[in-house]
Formats: C-alpha cells, structure tokens, sequence
C-alpha cells in the first residue's frame, strides 16, 4: 500500500462536475489500496476574485496579514466541497485547513516559506480510511496567524506535505499532460518528456517554463519526492520529475525555454571600484526586485559597463531606485529596455558534453539573431535576444538540438 | 472607557461602499474612547451561496462537519475586508476567525452551542489599542473542528463575546431601528420602543419577531448585557433589551407578534392512556422537529383528541413519522391544517393585570375572528386562528391594548 498525494489546480475544480470527476479519480488511487491526501487550490477564478477585493478596499496596499485571512478562503470553498462530494460518493474524507494540518511558516505574509508540516493529524486520519483533503496555498504562523504561500503555493504545500508523510510519490494534475521540450503551443514538434531530473525541472522553470513552480521542484529535489506532472483531463501518466539516473546516457539538452517578463537594464560608464556592484544591487534586493542576469564588461580605461535583467513588472520601482543610485556612484547614465527576451537550453548532459554553446550561437546566428546578453550555468545556457526574434529562436534551438525525437 | 461589542449583520456588510460606512461608525466609537469588538456576518447572499453550493453537491444532505468549514468561509471574507478597510483609514485593526479567539462550541454541526469564549487573545489585542473583528455565526470544538451557530448565530456570537469581556454593552446593528410594538410593514401604527425587558424579547422572538434571534436574548439575559437594537443606516439610539426596571410601571402588553410559519396537527380520537403523548411527541423531537403549542381536549369516553403546531417547513416529516404513529396508537386520524397562523401578545405587566385574555379574545371576537387554539404563559397569550385573519388580527390587537401611544 503506497501513501500518495495528489495535488489539483484551480481549473480541475472549477465546478462541482468537475470536482466530481476529480473525485473520481482519487476514488480510483484510493480503490488500488493507497493512503490518498489530496491538496487544492482554490476554484479556478476565486483567488483572483479575492485579490481584487483586497486590491478594491485598500487600493492596492491592503494590511497583509489581513489579504493573507481574506484570499486563504478560497481554498477552505474548494477542499469543503471536494470533502462533501467524496462523502455523497460513499468514502469517508475530511478537510484540512493549514491550521489544522499544521503547515508552519515563517510570518512573511503573501509569500512565506514552509518551516514543516506535522504529519499527526493526517496520519490519524488517513488510519481510519480516509481520503484526508488538504488546501494548498495557505499556513499558519508560530503566533497561529493564517499565512499563504504565494503563487505557485499550493504546488509547494503538495511537495512539502509529500516530503512529511514519506509519500510515495506527489501527483500534480494540471491543465498540461507533461513537461514537454519546449511550450507546444509554441511549436508543433514539442515533445513530451516522460522523465526529467530535478535539476533541469528547475533550469526550466527558471528559464521561463511555467509547469511547476520552482519552489516546489527545489523542496521535490531536497527530500527526493518523485513528483508526477500529469493532467486533469486524462489518463496519460505524465512526466516523473526524480532523481537523475546515474546509469543512464544523459540527454545533452533536454527542453527549450523562453521569458518574455524581462527587461534589460545597462549601467553605462561607471567608475570600476570595489563595492559598486553592492552600492546597486543591495537596494534591490532590499526592495524585494530579483536580478536575474548580471554581466559585468571587461574594464580597461577605470570604467565599466554593469548589464543586468530583472522582471517586467520590477521595471518602475527599480527605475526609481536606479537613477538616484546612478548619481551617486557617478554612472554617465542608465539605458533601459524592454523590448528583450530570454531563451534558454537546458540539459544535465552539456556538463560532459563539449560544444554546446556554441552550437546554440551558431543556431541562432544562422538566422540572423543576435546575442544581446549570455549567462550559462553547469546545465544551462540563456541568451538575451531582441523580443520579436522569441518563437524563431525557440524553433531554431528545438530543431539544433533534435528534441523532436527520443535520443 | 467603555467595552463594546458592535454586531453588523450582511447587508450592512454587502459591498465595499457599505464596510466603508460601517468602518467610520466603529471608528467613531473607538475615537469615543472606547474598546471596539466588531462581531461580522458574512457578507449579504453569501451564505445563501455557500449552503447552496453544498447541496448541490450532496444533493441536499451534505457532510454537516464540511458543511461548516464551507459556509464558515463567508465570515472569513467579511472581516478581513473590513479589518483592511479598517487599517486602510489608518486605525489599526486585526482579525480573528472562530479558533483563533476561540469561541468553543459543542460538536454539533451547523447548529452548534457557545460553550465558552476565550477573551485573552481579544483584550491583548484591544490593549495594543487595535479594533477587533471577530467572525460571527462560527467557532471550533475541542478537537479544533470548525463548527457554525445556525441563522441567527452572529448576534449570538456578538453577546457571547460582550458577556465574556464584561463588555459594557452590545449593539446589534441591523436594518430595522430597534424593536416595534409589531411589525411595522404590516401596521403603520407601529411604534418603536425604547426599552424592553428580556422576557418580553424573548416572547416576542418565540411568537415570531424576526428582530433578534431568541438564543443572543436568552444569553444576554443569563450575563445581564444590555443589548441596543439599531440600524446600520441611522443615527437613531434604537431599543434597548435590559431587566426589567423594578421601579417603574410595567406595561400590560409591549407588542403583539404573528408567525405564518406555523402548521396545526390534530390526532383524532386516540385511547386516554398515560404514555400517549410521550409515544407521539418523542419521535418528533428525536427528529428535531419542534412542537410549540400543545392542547389536549378534556376526556370523557376514554378517547381524546390531541392538537399541536409545527413549522410548516417540518409538516412533510411529520407526516412521515405520525402516520405510523398514529396506527400504533389507535388514532382513527390525523387531520393537517397549513392553513393557520398564530398570532400573540406579549407584556410582563399581564402577570399583575386580571383581564388581558379576555380583552384579547373579545377583541378578535369583535371582529369575527375565530380563535382555533390557545396557548398562555406569565408573560405572552397566542392564539391560533385562520391564515387569512392575520393582518387584521395584528391591527386589532395593536388597537385594543393602545400601543400606539406611549403608556
């Protein structure tokens, strides 16, 4: 008897038929003998409902502890109902809330970290044969405050929950079958991936892939939880995101990914002292804007150029932010630009794998897209490019790589 | 400074121009000098949703523990809207959900009793100088279930928490003024009182005032909180539920009341034997279906015939439990009459007044209206008469005792 948590998104329990086909199929995994947790979102819509709300009351500066209270309702609807209808259906199931669960966070309201989950009560639960339902999303604080998690939470909460129990394996049903070589809906030859490593799941989460979140994969990756990614809507078995099999030929590149939320910021002509790269990245952070990439030029005359991208909707508050500090450390002045977009190969295999980069540059150079900006880690490669060269380049790199086919 | 308890029922909650109304009259109270606790329903029709939802998902007999962690959830969007609303106008306010006060009930789900309130968590947060909102209608049980009150349940809640705090008085804002000597939709002589005893609330609410739920006024009346009746749209100082004065001179009747809802029930020539309403009425309660008035006919050839009322919405069940009773018991029928309604009035003066009854029935006599069943106490006379009399019988009685006028 295996111990198994399956984790459904908004648009799986978007209305009470398709809460009932859901139910259904946990009916089924909890039928083939295993101990079921379920986690769910909120139904598809209703959290954004709430935000409005909050967004409507306060201006878009709510109290956060109280937003926290106020959107965390969204998953007590959708986990009640599930409980109701699994209950109509002849299985005993109970719902839990985080505060009962308890999933303990830190107190950062809107986004908190999961400290741990205590496993008692659904340990309890799942011994007297029930299908133990769990929102995802939300938590509580030491001080018994209500928390959540931020977006992409309820992903984590299933991992996290997972990772606890010592499950077997985590099930995130989701409105795509697989994680695929690259967005199908940006090319036709996108091919399924019946396995991937934690690893490249993150670089392509990272890059821009939107399947899991990576929060998620990261917790998945720490306590080695084989997560499912499959669909909702059918009985295809999905992706296994696990551990990289030692014994395996690795792929070289597994999947092409593209972000089209960043924009590039250039701190022109700044003099190349020890502590500049602090002076302007500090205040960022501190202002919770994530830098993505960095690239520092080469120095020669004492001055340097400072390249870095951080996300679209950052671009405003970081400008504010920017041009005061531009003065200060005495840059000639700060370029933006929007107009950009990141693609990006990833693969466990490039590590032993010579002449990767340069058959991605090469790629792209055969069709005429130029390289604005190049970061590269041990098992990916993003290139900065022109906005509107995003779906070619996609293509070219899918094509270069062979992804189309099983290696 | 003063402790009090403010009640807000769902229309004054309905929308976010409406909390914003309401937030300035708690504000106004808090600048007063006061100690605030906000006691909120959910916000108007979203209870009715949420129990809508859950019988479309059962079919109308959901799992009663999900049942109440789903219609609980409506709370938990008013009072954190209002307490950002709150902070947003720079008053520093927190919310708190059922578990978290806690207001610990019994376990009976959805129409759970208040076993205690906790007032720690409130009076720390109210000496920090913050406004308080709790969620009505809701609490937890030992186990930390969520439980919920049933209708009514949040002027329940809000004495609850006045009695526990040793608040100094309790306002039920609702969208009525304050109590009227009758319903003033039906007569426009109705007059608003300023103050009425407990007992004769309570009399009222049993003879089916809709105003205040019988439960709030039977606990304000165990812990002596004075409870004002007022509306959420006036300024208007509304009715004050108290003792009774000792010293002033009671009024022979305070209002006179009606309730359409009720169904009579005769059992037609049954064997006088002991045991015999015990054996019709235990199957009833065991159902949880009330009997309010009960009349047996004076015995002479050993055969008796027993009336009562029900609610009209329970006349089907009873029908269902009584047909077979009645074969048991040697009825030789039962006659259902929906056709009734009962009207009453209510004033601790008939206690020290000889002649009440007989003014009331030669009142309705007067007008020809036939009176079906009787039923007295200390402080209330009802008679059951035909549907169709109802509005006039209320006029009549209104007239005879001079309510319109001040005593």
């Amino acid at each position: 008897m295996a111990v198994i948590v399956q984790k459904y998104g908004g648009t799986s329990v978007a209305d009470i038929e398709k809460i009932r086909n859901v139910a259904k199929r946990v009916i089924r995994a909890k039928e083939g003998g295993n101990d079921v947790v379920v986690v769910l979102s909120a139904m598809a819509g209703e959290t954004n409902k709430l935000v409005q709300m909050a967004d409507t009351a306060s201006g878009g500066e709510p109290d956060w502890r109280e937003y926290d209270v106020l959107v965390s309702s969204g998953e007590q609807v959708s986990i009640s109902l599930f409980s109701i209808v699994l209950n109509k259906m002849g299985y005993k199931a109970i719902s839990l809330l985080g505060y009962q669960v308890k999933i303990v966070t830190n107190k950062v309201h809107g986004n908190a970290k999961i400290h741990r989950v205590d496993t008692g009560l659904i340990s309890e639960e799942l011994k007297k044969g029930k299908i133990v339902v769990v929102a995802g999303f939300q938590g509580v604080d030491e001080e018994g405050n209500i928390t959540t998690l931020g977006r992409g939470g309820s992903d984590t909460s299933a991992v996290a929950i997972a990772a606890s129990l010592k499950a077997d394996f985590c099930e995130i049903f989701t409105d795509v079958d697989g994680v695929y070589t690259t967005d199908p809906n940006l090319y036709n030859k996108a091919r399924k991936l019946k396995k991937i490593s934690y690893d490249e799941m993150l670089g392509l989460a990272g890059a821009g892939a939107k399947v899991l979140h990576p929060r998620s994969v990261e917790l998945a990756k720490i306590y080695g939880v084989p997560v499912y990614v499959r669909s909702s809507f059918s009985e295809d078995s999905g992706t296994l995101v696990a551990r990289e099999d030692k014994d395996m030929e690795r792929e070289v590149v597994s999947g092409v990914a593209y972000d089209r939320d960043q924009a590039k910021v250039t701190v022109v002509h700044v003099p190349d002292k020890p502590g500049i790269a602090a002076s302007l990245f500090t205040p960022l952070s501190d202002n919770n804007i994530n830098v993505d990439m960095i690239i520092q030029n080469a120095s020669s005359d004492g001055y340097t150029d400072l390249t870095f991208t951080v996300s679209k909707k950052d671009i405003e508050e970081a400008r504010r932010l920017l041009d005061e500090i531009a003065r200060k450390i005495g840059a000639s002045r700060i370029d933006y630009d929007e107009n950009i977009s990141k693609v990006s190969i990833v693969g466990v295999g490039m590590q032993s794998n010579s002449g990767v980069a340069s058959r991605m540059f090469a790629a792209l150079a055969n069709d005429r897209i130029n390289v604005l900006m190049i970061s590269t880690s041990e098992i990916k490669i993003s290139c900065v490019i022109e906005a509107k060269y995003t779906e070619l380049a996609v293509r070219v790199l899918h094509d270069a790589f062979g992804l189309e086919q099983e290696n």
